[in-house]
Formats: structure tokens, sequence, C-alpha cells
């Protein structure tokens, strides 16, 4: 079995692009970089305003897909726990030391649901998202199969327009099943708005928000009608979080990209019209990228192309540089155009993608760096865990 | 260190989608699925039409980045060796047996120059690209300090805009300093026309590669009155490879996408102005997906988004299906039109990606199916081998 957490079985430049103790300047590239004092300070900053205003923190690991991240996020953010997509995921971080692990998806494939209702013998507390009746008995049965408790959450979809349902009379239906069926314990609602998260204008997101609160609102007095309690009401996002930990319905945090922070996410406004990687959070994660080619006069050549990132959100920005701009990307180049000559092969340049999730999901490693030196390389522990 | 030859190591679900000898139906998803009929037909194919053409045909393995594909592109499709983007991936190609690699690019880091004058002692002949005269003693020195021999091509850009030399002389003055650089041997010219492939007219792409042809037979003449022969011209890819073969100078291809195909290589058309997907090409390569969620009446929410593919070509399309559509892709999920109700929940659908090279990047495994078993899961070998 692989074994990411032992360095040694790993070669720099053949399949790990740095190991601690190194320069800064002799990691190999194309890589991800994390700067391990902007990634704490956003992880401090968000569990400080969660905790100020009476939320729990469930960090979002998808977005990192990283055991060491979220412990980072659990010591330093005070954050209860994580959120995750995928059973194999959440397997990841329960066999890493995580203790309370929710799969803020639907889980419908039988072998999924077996493993899903094993996950708690890993220590883990389990919580899983419902948006079908039919699903609860597939539930029921794994959970009691192995003698385990799934924790239900119904899925309400409050705008993002993917799964969940879309009216109260329905999430009520489910929640009772839920309530009824053993094996399962029904603990709240899960109400992420993922569509509004990148608008650019915070009263656009505000709209959408609106919106999400009073549909959540509804559903949490009907269900309290029922004599059902939420234990949890989860939502948030690193572009609305502020609107969820103000609604008076929310309890839970499930944010991601803020730790990290990308070029789109980067791009949208807070409440005074200032970019939120202008002052709200900064960028931490990189691609670290070479000028491999400069036999044009204007173009460099730099070798981080589409196998280095994901550019569903748009091309990266070269971090601190107004002189050069990536304008291409093919499957292992990207051109910069570089109309003052200011490059030369071999220099190395920080990309922030365009969208951290998908970019992470193409590297096996997170090169951590603090003063010009490489201090710590953490596996992206859930990277191929897509099932 | 990862054994990703040994499946016992990995775990169904967990972190590999089948084994086999399973059934087709109880492939985990999402992943990738090869179809080896089609592939077998396709590999065989362009074997056939490089044969019959006198052209050697060097595989491109930065596609499939598979030593079991390439060793299949080697047995039935008589491929003279491979092409690779990265060093760290020529080691991958050469460890697994391939015997004669190509990188078809620029290596300038210091360490990586190091790495490459090692890949001889693996067993393979190493070749390599360059283009700028400065680049020749650093190869020249590593080769020497290993008591190794790297060839070398100039690489001209013939129009794709990346890296390369775009005059003769420029060519004529590398190819002079790697005759006479210790270590090293003049092998030719690389020439591949990147920016044209997918262009949708046949006739478009002809009058590119008229233009690439015209600068490698001047660059081919005046390197032949300095004596210096060209033992490989390379180039061609799956939307040229007949201008190439047919162009009286290229003597060796460099196919990648043929083998797999994909949704946007598909769309081009042929001399007759047909679709190349239908006739030319099957497609092999898929992305095999599960509803999780029809919460909406005309909605299916699929397993399969930015994480299990690259949709900088384009979003998948859904292979035999004209009833339902793939429109939409968020990080974990892919939004399935399904205006009959045609879908239910755990059906499982075929999609055909946008681009098939940095959709195999971010998979470890590909499941290769035959008759509705699962035949071989092989790894995508040089997956993270980015180097």
């Amino acid at each position: 079995m692989k074994d990411m957490t032992n360095l040694d079985d790993f070669e720099v430049g053949y399949d790990i692009p740095a190991k601690p103790g190194m320069d800064e300047a002799d990691i190999q590239t194309p890589c991800l970089v994390l700067d391990l004092d902007a990634l704490e300070r956003n992880i401090k900053k968000m569990g400080d305003y969660a905790a100020s205003h009476g939320m729990r923190h469930r960090v979002h690991g998808k977005m990192h897909k990283s055991v060491d991240v979220a412990k980072l996020q659990e010591s330093l953010g005070g954050s209860c726990g994580v959120c995750c997509q995928k059973v194999s995921e959440a397997e990841v971080f329960a066999r890493g030391g995580i203790k309370d692990v929710l799969v803020s998806n639907q889980v419908r494939d039988p072998a999924k649901i077996n493993r899903l209702a094993r996950l708690p013998k890993l220590g883990a507390r389990t919580i899983v998202c419902v948006d079908d009746v039919a699903n609860v008995a597939d539930l029921s049965a794994a959970a009691v199969k192995h003698g385990t408790e799934i924790e239900c959450l119904v899925e309400i979809d409050c705008g993002a327009g993917r799964c969940g349902v879309t009216t109260t009379p329905a999430v009520v239906d489910i929640a009772k099943a839920i309530d009824t069926a053993e094996g399962l314990k029904f603990s709240g609602i899960q109400a992420y708005q993922g569509a509004m998260q990148h608008m650019d204008s915070y009263d656009d997101r505000k709209a959408k928000l609106d919106v999400a609160v009073a549909m959540v609102k509804d559903a949490v007095d009907s269900l309290k009608s029922e004599g059902l309690e939420c234990d949890i009401v989860g939502g948030g996002g690193t572009g609305s979080y502020y609107f969820e930990s103000t609604s008076g319905v929310y309890n839970e945090l499930q944010c991601g990209s803020y730790a990290f922070m990308d070029a789109d996410y980067g791009r949208i406004l807070d409440k005074d019209g200032n970019r939120i990687d202008q002052g709200e959070w900064e960028n931490a994660f990189f691609i670290l990228t070479s000028v491999m080619s400069h036999a044009k006069a204007d173009k460099a050549i730099v070798d981080a192309g589409l196998k280095a990132q994901s550019v569903d959100s748009g091309l990266p920005v070269i971090f601190g540089r107004t002189d050069v701009e990536y304008v291409k990307c093919s499957d292992e180049h990207g051109v910069v155009m570089d109309p003052t000559g200011a490059l030369q092969v071999n220099d190395k340049l920080k990309l922030v993608p365009g969208h951290c999730d998908p970019t992470a999901n193409v590297h096996d490693w997170y090169v951590g760096v603090r003063n010009g030196k490489v201090e710590t390389v953490w596996p992206v522990s859930a990277r191929g865990h897509a099932y």
C-alpha cells in the first residue's frame, strides 16, 4: 500500500517535489506551494470569526483533501470536524484521526452505503445528506448490519440546482422517515448555496442568501412543530459565511477556499467593494512554475499547464507581478507574455490558480514554505479517493 | 514506495475502482474505463497506417501516461518508442521497459538535466529537444558526468507558438553546437504543430501544415548542406498525421489521442467532411459515472464533476445517448438534463470527456473492459510524475 506519510519512500524530482529542510529555490516544479504564514493567518481568522459569532465551523475538506490541513484547522481554527464529498474521502479523514465527518452529499450506491455504515468503526461521528426518502431504508439497513449509527441531514436545494429537495413538505417527509429508521438519527439540515458564492457583488450574493435563509427557516420551523429538532443547520462558504452567521437559523459553517484563496474567489467583492483577496483573505496557495523556454523575445514558456491545474474558472494569475501575464495554457505549457524581457530561463513564478479545489486534486503533494525554507511536505491525502 | 503494479495493495471503493474479473456493473464510480476492443482497433489501425506509409510511429505517452498502453502500442501498433513531456515521466516509461524515449520538450533545470543524463542507464535510448544554444553546454556536461549519450533534436516552432526556434539559421546554429558537444548527438528535428490539430476543417489544418512542412524542409536541406543528417524528423498528431506522412520530409509520427479519442478531437472533420469519431477512430476512453440524485424530475445529478475530468475543451458528451445531456459541471457533480425522466438513481453513464490528456491525469487507474467484464486494471503510471 502506498504510504504517503513516509517521505523516505519518495525521491525528489521523480515523485515528490521537495523534502523538508530544502531551500525554497530547490523545489522541483511544477508543484503546489503553501505559504504557511498566510495559511495559518487565514485559518485563525476564520476560526475567530466563527467563535465570535457563536457558530461551529465544519471546514470543507474536499477543498484541500489533506488530513494535515484539516488538523491545522482543528488546532488553530477550532473547527468541529470536516465535511467532504465522497465516502472514500471521508475514510481518509477518519483514518487520519478526524473524529467528526460529514459527507455533504448523497450516497446511493450499495457498496458506498456499506462503506459509509462502517465509518463509525474508524472512530468518527458519521453524518450524511439525504434528498430522497427511498435512500432511508438502504442507509438504515447498512447501519443495522454493522451495528453503527449514521446521522442524517436532509439536504435542501436552496439555489445551487444540484442535489436537494426544494419544498418544506419534502424536507419533513424525509426527516420523519429518518427519525423512525433503525440505525439512523435525524440531525438537521444541509443547505449550501453553491451557485452564489462566486457572484462578484455583495448585494447580489446577499439577495440569493436571503432566499436560502427563508427556505431553511421555514423548514426548521415546520420540523420543530413536528417535534424534530435540528442539531445541525449547516451551510455557508467563503463568499457567504457572514450571511449564514447572522441568519439566526444556521449554526454550522462549511467554508473551504478561505484557507487557500484562488483567483476566481479573489475577484469577488466585499461589502465595501474591495476584492476579498485584498484584505479579507490572503493568497496562501500557489502553483510554483519555472520558465523552460524563452526562444521568443516577448514570450516565456513555463512548465505548468493543464496537468498542473484546472482552468474551469479561468487562467491563473501570476502572484506579485504586473509586468508579465499568463495568457495561454496547453497540456504541459503555459505561455507568459513578457513584453519587457523580464524573465530568464529557470526563473520561478508563483501562480494563483483560477480554482483551488480541482487544482489541488491534480497534485500529490503540498510543499509548505516559510522564510525561504521547505518546512513541511504534506500529501494531498484524499487525492484519488474519488468514490 | 507505492507499487501500483501490485493490485493486492489496493481496496475496491477506497483507492481503486475495480479489480480484474469483476462485472462491469460493479465498478465503483467515477473512474476511467477503456473499451479494450476499441482501443486495440485504434492502435492497430494507426500502426498499419504508419507502416504502409513508411513512417515510424513514436506514440505520445503524455496522453495516457501508462506503461501498459505504451506496451500495447508497441506490440499491436509497432511503435518505435514513446515521446513524453517530462523527465520524471520518461523515467517511468524507461523503468517500465520502454527502450526508446523522447522528451519532446525543453529540459533546463539543472536537477532535471542531471536526471535526464542518467536515463540511458535505465536501458533507454534518450532523446531531448533543444531550442536554445545556451542549453547545449549544460546537457553536454551532464552526459559527460554520467558517461552517457543524450540525443538532441532541435525544436522548430512551426506554428504552435510555444517552445522552439522560428528560423533556419537558428536551427543550424543549435545543431552545430550539439554536433560538436561531447556526450551529445545531433539526431534531427522536432516540429509538432500543436495549434492546428483541433481546427475543424481539414483544409484549414492542411494550410497550417503546409507552412510547417516548408519550414522543416528548409531546415533539413540547410542542415544537409552543412553535413548534418537528420535521423529523426518528428511531429504529427491525430489531426494531422496524414499531412506529415505524405510530406516527404517527416519520418516519425507522434500521435497520442487517436488511441482514446475525446469529444473535442471527435468534432474535427476529415477530408470528406465526416467527424473523425464517426469512422476514422473509435471512442475507447470514458468516464464512468453514476446518477446519485434525481430530486428534480427533469435533472439527474451524476458523480463525475471537475475532479473527474478537465473541462478545458468543453463539457463531456454522454456516449450513445441523445435523450440526456450533461450541461453543467461543478467540483463533484455533473448536472444531466433528463427531460423524459429516463434515468434512475444508480444508473451508470459513459462520458466522453472533452480532452483526454488532462482527464487521464486526474485519475490513478484505467479499468479495461471487454464483454461486460473487467479484464485489466492498469495504473496511470506516470500520473504525479510532473517534474
